[in-house]
C-alpha cells in the first residue's frame, strides 16, 4: 500500500474513528485512502477552524483523538485559533496535514509556506514524516502523544503519501498519566488540615465527576472551599454532583474572591492569571499570603492525586451533596438570565453544553447547578469562534447525548459554517443564539481602558447592528430549521419543542 | 500622548487612511486612539480574515498600505491565510497586531502565544515594539517596508499602547524600487531578437497599462509573445489594452503552452512552476531548451525596465492594437460560460473585477479581453477564501467603481462575513456566486490522482450538497441584497439591475 493507506490504516488500528477534514490537492492521496479502506468516517467541514474546533469537542467528549485533515499551511492556520484553544484544553488531536511533495518545496509554487513553522505554534507535538515507510509510525506516534494530553500533528508530503511500499505499524500505548509524589500529598494534606481558609483550585480531568467527588470528600473533611478555574475544558454539573464556585473572569472580582485564601491546592489547573494586562492592576489572582501548592497539573493524574489526598485526609467516604435550587421558570421581557432560566429547568440528562455565551451567559452560569446532570465545556483559549465547531463534534462524539450551545453571536460568525456541517450529519444540537448586536466584552474593556464615551469611530468597532445579523435567514441558509424568540414565553416554547425533537435547531434570542 | 496615539498619528501623516480591523481588549488603546484622533477610518470585519483579505483589495487597487488591527496570535492566524495571498501579490500592508503587556507574557494568560512566531510566517517585515516612544518609528517604519511592496507587521505589547510620553515622528520615504542594469536590457534584447520562438513572461506592476503599453512595443518589435502568470495580482486588461495569453493552471497545459520557447523574459513574475506535484509530473514548466532571463523582480522597477527593454529594441512608440470581439450575449440554458459572455458585455468602464471563480470562471476569462476596460484581480497565493474580502478592500479604496466578485461557492464560505462589511459601508460591489455544490477542483484533482470511481466517503469530503447552499438566504442574513438567476435571461436582468444601480448586491447563479 502506499503512505497514505499505511498511515489511515494505522490511525483506524489504533481507534481513530473519525476524520474531520477540508482537504486541497496535496491530501488528495489521503483522500483517497478514506474512500479505499473502511473504518475512518470522513466529516466535511466548510471551514477549517470548523474542523480543528470540532476535533475538540469530540476529544473533549470521547476521550480519546479525531483526526484532521488540513490543506498545507494556510489551510492549517485557518485551523489555528481552535488549535490554540484545544491545546489550552489539553485535548487530544491528531492533525494530519499535507504538504507540497518534498522535492517540489524548494520551486516556491504559490501555496508553499512553512507547514512545520505553523505545526510548531498550534501544536504540542508535530512531526513532518520523511518517507512513505515511516508515515504510518508517524501516526501511531502522534496518536499516543495526544492520548496523553497533546495536540499532535504530522505533517505529510504529498510524495511520501503516494508511494508504494508501506505498511501499517502496531498501535503505541499512550504513557499513564504521572502520578503524584506521596510528600506532595502529605504537604497538600498538611496545608489543608491547618485550619487556615483554603481551597482546591481545579481544572482538567479533575472536573470530571470521580474528580469531583474525591474534591467533595476533601471539602468535607477540612473545609476547603472548591473553586474551578474560569474556562474549564469540560466539567460535569447538575443534580447529584458537587458544585464548585467559578473564578470570575474579570480580574478584580477573582482576586476579590481569593483575597482571604491562604492555601490553594491545584489540580489540573494554572494557578489563577488575569487575562489580561491592564495598568495598575495585578496579573497574579492570588493573595500574597497565599501559599500555592502544585498538586497535579493537566498531564498528571489527577483525579489520582484527588483520590489520594481525600484518603490522606482520612475523608469520608461519601459526601451528602446539598441540592441547589433551580430558578423558577420566569415571564415576561426576555433576558440573557430568563433564558438561562428556561434552559436550565428544561435541558434533559446526560446534555452536553457548548458555552461560548460571553456576556450573555456569565450571570446564569450558576442556574445549572440545579439542573439535570451534564457535561459543560468553555472557550478554554480565548480564541473566539469555538462554541458551533466545539458543539458539533460533541455531538458526533455523543450520539445519544442532546447537546447545547449558548452562543454569542459576534463569536459565532467567526466559524458560521459549522451549521452546515450539523445538517448534513443530523446532529442533534440546539444552538442558541444570543443576539445582542455587538462584541458587548467590548464595550466593557474600552470602558476599562478609560473610554468612557465613546465616539463613533470607536462604537463602529465593537457594534454588530447595521445591519442587523437575521441569524434564522443564516442558519436557513445553511439547512438549519430556524426560529427567533422575542419573550421568554416565546423561547421556552421553542427549546422545548427542540428538545422534544432531535436534529439540529437554532433558536435566535433577540435581546 | 501615549504610544498608540503617537503610532496612530504616525500612520496618518504616512496618508494610510483606512483601518480594516477587528481588535480585541489587548487593542483597546489603539481603538480610543482612532475615536480621540481625526483622519483614520475604521472598518469593522466580523472575522480576521476578512480584514486582511480587505487589506489586500485596497492595498492593490490603491498601491499604498491599509493598516489592520488584529488581535493577538489567535487573531492574526485568523488572517493569515489571506495575508498569504497578499505576500505572493506583494501588496502594501501594514498589520497592527496586539500583543499582551509585556510583563504580562510570563503568566501564560489563556490567550497567550507566539505573536512573533505567527507575524515572522505571513509578513515580509515585523517589528515589536519595545516602548511607547519607538512605537511611531516602527509604524512609520513599516509603512516604508510596505511600499517597497511587502507585508509589514507590527506588534504592539499593550502596555506601550498605554503609556504616555510618545511623540508621532515624520513618515518615512519608501525606497525607490531597485533600476535593472543596463547589461540585463541588453541581453534581454538580444535575447529578442534572436528571431527565436520567445515570450515576455509578465507578473506584477508589469501587467500594468503602461507596462502591457511598453510590453506591446517589445512585441510588435520582435514577435514575442505576451504571457502573463497564472495568477496576477491585478491586470489591466480590455478594449484599448494590449491582450495577454494566460498561462493555463494546469501543469500539462501550460507545459504545452511554454514548449516551443527558446528565450523567457521575467518581468514582474517567477519563472512558472506547477501549482502542486504529480507523480511523474514536472514542477518546472518552460522546456529544457528555452533560456530564462530574469529582467526586473517583483520588488524591481518592472514598468521601466519593459520600457527600457522596448527603447533598447527600437520598437515603435505606439502599437496599434487589434481589436478582441465580444461574444454574443447568449440565451438558453445557463451556464458558467453563458454567465461569462453576459458580464463582459455589460460591466461599466473602469470596473474592477475580483475573481475567484475557480473552475467556474476559467474558460470564459478570455471573453474579457473585449469588454470595457476593467482591473482583473486573482487569487495570487491560492489560499482559498480571498475573493469577497478582496472585493470590499477594492470597493474602499476606489469608490466611485463598480467592483464585481466573480466567487465560487466553495471558497465564498470561508469569509462569507464579508457581505455584511460591504453593507455597513455601502460599498458598490456586485457578488456574482457561481454555486455548483461542489470543490469542484477537487473532483478534478482526485481523478487526477488515480481515483476514477471515487466512492462515497470520498464524495463526502469533495461535495457541497446535502444541504444546499443557498446563498440568497446568506446574504440576506447579512443584509445584502439578492436573487437567484436559473437561466441567462433571468442572469442578465439581474446583472443589468445591479450594475445600473449603486451599493452591495449578490446574484446567486444556478449551476
Amino acid at each position: 500500500m502506499n503512505g497514505a493507506e499505511a498511515l489511515l490504516q494505522t490511525l483506524i488500528d489504533s481507534d481513530v474513528e473519525v476524520c474531520f477534514a477540508n482537504p486541497g490537492t496535496s491530501e488528495m492521496q489521503l483522500v483517497a485512502a478514506i474512500d479505499k479502506i473502511p473504518g475512518m468516517r470522513p466529516i466535511l467541514g466548510l471551514f477549517e477552524g470548523v474542523v480543528t474546533g470540532a476535533a475538540d469537542g469530540y476529544g473533549r467528549m470521547a476521550d480519546k483523538p479525531a483526526a484532521t485533515l488540513l490543506h498545507l499551511g494556510s489551510g492549517f492556520s485557518n485551523g489555528m485559533a481552535n488549535l490554540h484553544n484545544a491545546k489550552r484544553a489539553f485535548t487530544p488531536i491528531v492533525n494530519i496535514v499535507g504538504d507540497h511533495a518534498s522535492y517540489h518545496l524548494e520551486l516556491d509554487a504559490p501555496l508553499t509556506s512553512d507547514v512545520p513553522g505553523h505545526a510548531a505554534l498550534a501544536s504540542d507535538w508535530y512531526r513532518i514524516s520523511d518517507s512513505a515507510e515511516t508515515m504510518a509510525q508517524d501516526g501511531a506516534d502522534a496518536v499516543a502523544a495526544s492520548l496523553e494530553g497533546r495536540c499532535a500533528s504530522v505533517i505529510v508530503p504529498a510524495n511520501y503519501a503516494w508511494t508504494e511500499g508501506a505498511e501499517p505499524v502496531a498501535p503505541k500505548a499512550a504513557s499513564e498519566r504521572p502520578k503524584v509524589a506521596d510528600d506532595l500529598i502529605s504537604q497538600a494534606a498538611n496545608a489543608l488540615k491547618s485550619g487556615e481558609a483554603s481551597c482546591l483550585f481545579l481544572g482538567g480531568k479533575a472536573l470530571r465527576e470521580d474528580g469531583l467527588n474525591a474534591a467533595a470528600r476533601i471539602a468535607a473533611a477540612t473545609g476547603a472551599r472548591l473553586i474551578s478555574e474560569v474556562f474549564p475544558a469540560r466539567i460535569q454539573r447538575g443534580r447529584g454532583r458537587p458544585s464548585v464556585e467559578r473564578l470570575p473572569y474579570l480580574g478584580e472580582f477573582a482576586a476579590d474572591a481569593l483575597k482571604d485564601l491562604k492555601h490553594m491546592v491545584l489540580v489540573g489547573a494554572k494557578a489563577p492569571v488575569s487575562f489580561f494586562a491592564y495598568p495598575d492592576k495585578p496579573g497574579r489572582l492570588w493573595p500574597e499570603q497565599c501559599n500555592l501548592i502544585e498538586l497535579a497539573n493537566q498531564l498528571q493524574d489527577q483525579v489520582g492525586a484527588l483520590e489520594a489526598l481525600a484518603d490522606a485526609l482520612e475523608a469520608p467516604a461519601e459526601v451528602v451533596l446539598e441540592d441547589t435550587p433551580l430558578p423558577e421558570i420566569p415571564t415576561g421581557p426576555m433576558t440573557a438570565e430568563t433564558v438561562g432560566a428556561v434552559i436550565a429547568n428544561l435541558m434533559p440528562e446526560n446534555a452536553v453544553v457548548s458555552d461560548e455565551s460571553n456576556t450573555s451567559g456569565i450571570f446564569s452560569y450558576g442556574y445549572y447547578d440545579g439542573a439535570a446532570p451534564h457535561d459543560w465545556m468553555t472557550l478554554t483559549g480565548g480564541a473566539i469562534g469555538q462554541g458551533l465547531p466545539l458543539a458539533m463534534g460533541a455531538a458526533v462524539a455523543c450520539p445519544n447525548r442532546k447537546v447545547i450551545n449558548l452562543q454569542a453571536d459576534g463569536s459565532a460568525m467567526y466559524t458560521n459554517q459549522a451549521l452546515w456541517t450539523m445538517v448534513r450529519e443530523d446532529l442533534d444540537v440546539c444552538v442558541v443564539i444570543y443576539n445582542n448586536s455587538s462584541y458587548a466584552i467590548l464595550d466593557l474593556e474600552l470602558m476599562r481602558v478609560g473610554v468612557e464615551n465613546p465616539g463613533e469611530r470607536a462604537r463602529s468597532m465593537l457594534d454588530l447592528s447595521n445591519p442587523s445579523l437575521d441569524w434564522t435567514k443564516l442558519a436557513e441558509g445553511m439547512g438549519v430549521p430556524a426560529t427567533r424568540a422575542s419573550s421568554t414565553e416565546e423561547f421556552k416554547a421553542q427549546f422545548e419543542e427542540a428538545m422534544a425533537n432531535k436534529g439540529p435547531r437554532l433558536i435566535e434570542v433577540m435581546l
